[in-house]
This record gives structure tokens, sequence and C-alpha cells, in this order.
């Protein structure tokens, strides 16, 4: 466990509240968890004052494992699951706090039931949401990110093998998923993402009973992870003869991918890049089958900010050097499937594809 | 799709909201949202009036193939993601609507962002959560169900055999795990859940640098889903000669597991049983080793309402025919590991284990 690297984002992290005027943070979202301190936790509830010593709160049993798995050392251990708000409310009043943070993310455990029961228990507290301030680091990755999204990346390439010899007409989306998530998980992937569709779908997770038709292209998009830390990449097959529209579809995305590895460079806004993606679909005939935002983070999520494809703010960010960046993301969504070509780049001096495959 | 049976739960859901006297729900779980639509789907969002049709809000190109999927009629398509929530408000606008429920889940999708984003847009409208409506159809299981239920049972049992077959001294966790994935989602099981633990943990998440061990207890936790309905079972695995303590806690829980099987019928309440259970453990020297909470439901989630081991009010109710519950849920907690014998049951006229080793 490199301690350093960790105390340093809890600082800069504390420098970030001081900053908006936080008097400290309640944690409970798992990836955020795990930047803080380095693993994984089945509740995870981590407290950072705006000075001083992080207190991470773990059921009875499980300080020891957890010490071992962190750096942090001031664990608390509760007894009842009722004990573990009535432990941050304790924090909260024994500092006397009255603006405390918490992250408003769309992921375990961001839980509305948390959250009252929060409000309920500390009720002249103000809550901020400081999912901003976590991911204004998260963005930016270290070395260390770095040498882990590779090794992930690794993995991802290892999945996407598997799937290009598992496609075949007759066989579901499922059982092709199922041979991925072993060869991923063999290789050291502990929560890894499989997604095949053979139907145009927008969200892509796997059916048992839709099978893979001749002159389909089937969709596969994998998310590896290695020590927390995703790869993303996706790969769509033509199965058998397929239609010029299909093909058209398939060319045109190839020139989107290429355009968006060659323009997204530090200091670039990601909406620069999406206009020229929009003229190539538009100059094919395929702009009704577009979906606006070409690219998106990976790190400790398959997706994250920046999010162009959701958050539209993000479209006008710039691309920033220490970023790690999937492209292209949005499917072009014809009748015959999803097309997509996408893999995971490490913004450095030069682009890195950490999925080449 | 039997239309019939999801008419009907809406109709009794709708009932529960007049008796709470509340205008409509919101649903954005994705079991409870599966419970009354079918379907599962990527962002789940369900609106339920106290009298009168429901209404789903899908994406953009999404409602043709939802409508294949589900019985519900009024299908309302959003094109960019800051639409769904405006769709909601209309809808609770041009209703009058002043006091809505939502589910204050601790699932997908029951996100404080959406919670918020919720209230910021419906500044007059009273939130009430209405999870304990919908669990309260949900703990009673149809013959529908039932079935579903059964034919999980059968493929988390196909699950159970390659465990034993994959534990081996050297062994990784997630190695394991990968082969018990793999063999689940090949029999159709579509959103698996295993959890393999080699160390006396609470939380079993595989990890890749976990080993078997001589001389350890390694607990196999399976849910295999079936048509999105839940099976759950969990077996120990002594491997090699394992110690006195470790046997003995392998032969108090057979106990506490004839105990449960005989004691849960309908009529009776859990903390009765509950209390035999505790009988054993102590009589056996084992009381520091025991948790509370022998018993949960099991249908659209793996642990469902009643949940005894963390909703303590759940451990008074009692026992209805129609439900479906696991037993043994709490693991003896030894140095050598986490034992643990539980099945799936369906609780009818008599007692049917669906999960049968």
């Amino acid at each position: 466990m490199e301690r350093k690297i960790f105390e340093k984002r809890i600082n800069r992290f504390q420098e970030l509240l001081k900053r908006e005027d936080i008097d400290g943070a309640v944690i409970r979202t798992l990836s955020t968890f795990v930047y803080f301190t380095g693993t994984k936790w089945l509740r995870p509830a981590l407290l950072i004052p705006q000075e001083g010593e992080p207190t991470v709160i773990v059921a009875k049993g499980e300080a020891e494992l957890f010490k071992q798995r962190s750096w942090i050392e001031n664990v608390v251990e509760f007894q009842k699951t009722e004990d573990l708000m009535a432990n941050v409310t304790i924090w909260i009043k024994r500092n006397g706090y009255s603006r405390v943070g918490m992250e408003f993310s769309v992921e375990r455990d961001a839980y509305i039931l948390f959250y009252e029961l929060f409000k309920k228990l500390n009720p002249d507290v103000e809550v901020v949401d400081v999912r901003g301030l976590s991911m204004e680091l998260r963005m930016i990755k270290d070395k260390w990110e770095l040498e882990n999204i590779r090794k992930a990346g690794k993995i991802a390439v290892k999945g996407m093998k598997v799937a290009e010899e598992e496609i075949k007409p007759g066989k579901t989306e499922l059982e092709v998923a199922a041979e991925i998530m072993r060869e991923l998980m063999l290789n050291g992937s502990e929560e890894p993402k499989v997604y095949v569709s053979a139907t145009p779908r927008a969200h892509a997770e796997p059916f048992r009973d839709v099978e893979v038709r001749e002159g389909s292209v089937v969709s596969v998009v994998i998310g590896a992870d290695w020590n927390h830390y995703y790869a993303n990449i996706t790969r769509s097959f033509p199965v058998g003869e397929i239609s010029e529209r299909a093909k058209n579809a398939i060319d045109a995305m190839e020139e989107a991918y290429i355009t968006s590895v060659e323009n997204t460079k530090p200091g670039v806004r990601f909406a620069q890049v999406e206009r020229e993606i929009e003229k190539i679909y538009t100059s094919r005939g395929l702009k009704e089958y577009y979906i606006t935002g070409y690219t998106h983070g990976v790190g400790l999520l398959i997706e994250e900010d920046p999010i162009t494809t959701i958050v539209v703010p993000h479209r006008a960010m710039e691309a920033k050097e220490g970023m790690v960046l999937a492209m292209v993301h949005a499917p072009l969504m014809i009748p015959e499937g999803a097309v997509k070509k996408e893999d995971t780049f490490i913004l450095g001096k030069k682009l890195e594809n950490v999925t080449k495959y």
C-alpha cells in the first residue's frame, strides 16, 4: 500500500473542502471510498474533516482485515446496522460541524435511504454535494493509477479475443457474455462489466433469449478492472453478409475513431472534436443514427467525469494531460445493431492506447 | 406476458396508495419496476397514479422494444437525459398532485441525485417513502413468481456443483467464482450473484489475491435469477483436515438448519425460531461467533423483506403463506471461515426446498 499517494489525495481534498468552506465530508460512494482508502468495502463509510485525520467505520470484527488492506488508522467498529449512522452523527456533533459534504452520485451507496437518515439525525446540518470536488481530483490520474489502468487494458483485450471466438449465429447474448466474464475473472478482474447486444440497444445488458443472427452487427462492451481501476473497450462484429448500410456505418465509425484519436489533445475542447465527428456522419447520411457524446473518463468507474454523453456542461470542458478517456463512446444505432469502436487512452505527452486490439 | 397478473399488482398498489392518501408514486428502483412492468430497463421510471393507467418513461428509440417486453401501453420517450425528470414533473403538475411516493431503498436507482433533482423540480410536493407499500405486496408471491423461483433454484444448484468441483487448495476465490458465474449464465441467469470466501468475512466479494488453504472452510453464496426472480443457496466446504472447532461449527449449523426448517411455518414469529437457534449455538460454546438474523425473503432481489438480519422490526413479524425465505442466513464467523448452510424455501401448505442439493 503506497501510503503517500493516498495521504496526498486526502490533503488535496481537504484543501478543496477549505476552498468551499465545508467542515467535513461523509464519503459513502464506493468509487471515492476506494480512491481515498485504497480498498473496496461492503458499506463504504469514510469521514474526512477539513483538517486532521480521516476515520473509517466498519462492521464489528472487520477492523483488523480493513487495516491490513488500507493505510487508514482511525477505524471504528459498529455493532448493529443502525449504529453506523449514529457514529457519523457523533463525529459531526463532537466537532461542531454545520456544513457537511456528501456525494450526490449515481452509484452504490449514494442511496436516498442513507441520505434521509442522515438529515433526520443531523437536522441542523447543511448538506452540500461534493461529487464535483472528488471528481476534480479523480479526473487527473497519477502514475500508480495509470499502471493499474494499463494492466486492466491487457485483461480487457483478452476478453475481446474470447468475444470474437464466441460470436456465432444461434448463440445467445448471455452465452457469449458468460465466456467473456469467465476470461476476465480468471485474469484477475474482480468486478468486470460485460455488455453484448445483438440488436440496437442503448443499454446492452445481455438477454438470455436474444440470439446472434446472420446479417447483423453484434457489439461487445467490456470493462475490466485491476486494483479497482477500469479499462474500457468496445468492438462491433459483423455476422456473415451484412447490408450496405451496415458497411457504411462501420466505415463511418472507423473514420470517427481516427478523428477522435487525432484531435483529442490537452487544451482541445471536447465539443470541437464532437463537431468533426458529426460532420463525418452527416456526410455519410447517418445523422439520424448519431448520439452526441463521443468520450468519457475511465478510472474507478468504467464511466466517470468528464461524461460528455450525459453531462451537457462537460462537452465544453478541455481535455487535460493525465486524463484517461474512452472513445468513440456513442454508437451508431442502425437497425442491424449498435456500431461502435472504442478504446481507452491515456492523455500523456502522446496519446497511449491501453486496449490495443 | 401474463397481462392480468401485472394489472392486478398495479390495482392492489393503487389501493394501498389510496389507503395512505398518496396521489401517485414515482417508481425508480429496478426491482419494483420489474414487479409492475415485467421487464428490467436501464433507467427505470414508472409513474403510478392513485387511479388510472400507469406510464413508463424511456429513452428516445426505446419505446418499441419496451412495448414488446411489457404490457404497459402509456410509454413516453425522452430525448435528453435531463428530460426524464422534466416528464415526471409534467405528470405531477398536470394532475395537481401534492403527496407523491418514492421508494427509499438500498438498490439501483434509488440515488440521492435523482431524489434531490425531483425535490428541486417539485418544491411544493410532499415526498413519502412507499418502499413499505411495494414490499407489502412483493413479500407474498403468486403462482407465476413461484415457478420462476423454482427454475432459478435449479440453476443455483448447478452452480453449487461447479463450486464443489473447483474448490482446491491454491485456487483463488476469484478463480472459483469465475467458473460458477459462467455456469449460471450459460443456464440462463442474467444477473447472477456469486460470493466466495476463503476467510471469515461478512461480505464475501471474491478477491483475486486470497487463496483456498488446507484446514479452512470455504463458503459459497449463490444467487441465480430466472425472469428476474432469484433463488439463494449457500454451502460451506471444509478443505482437507479441519479443526475440532470447525467440525463443531458445521454440526451446529446443521442443527440450526434443521431447527429453522422445522419451525418456520405460517403464523410463527421469526424471533421465536431465532431464540431456538441461539440456544443451539450457546450450548455448543459458539455464541461469540453468532450473528442475529437467520432468515430473509427472496424474490426480485436476492435479499428482500422480511430481512431479519438488518431490519430489526422484521424479527417480530410472522411467517406467512406465500412467502419465499432463505435460511439459515447468518453465518458462524469462526477463524477457519464463515460456516453457513442456506436454502430457499417456499412457504406453502408444506415447506418446499427449491435449492435441494
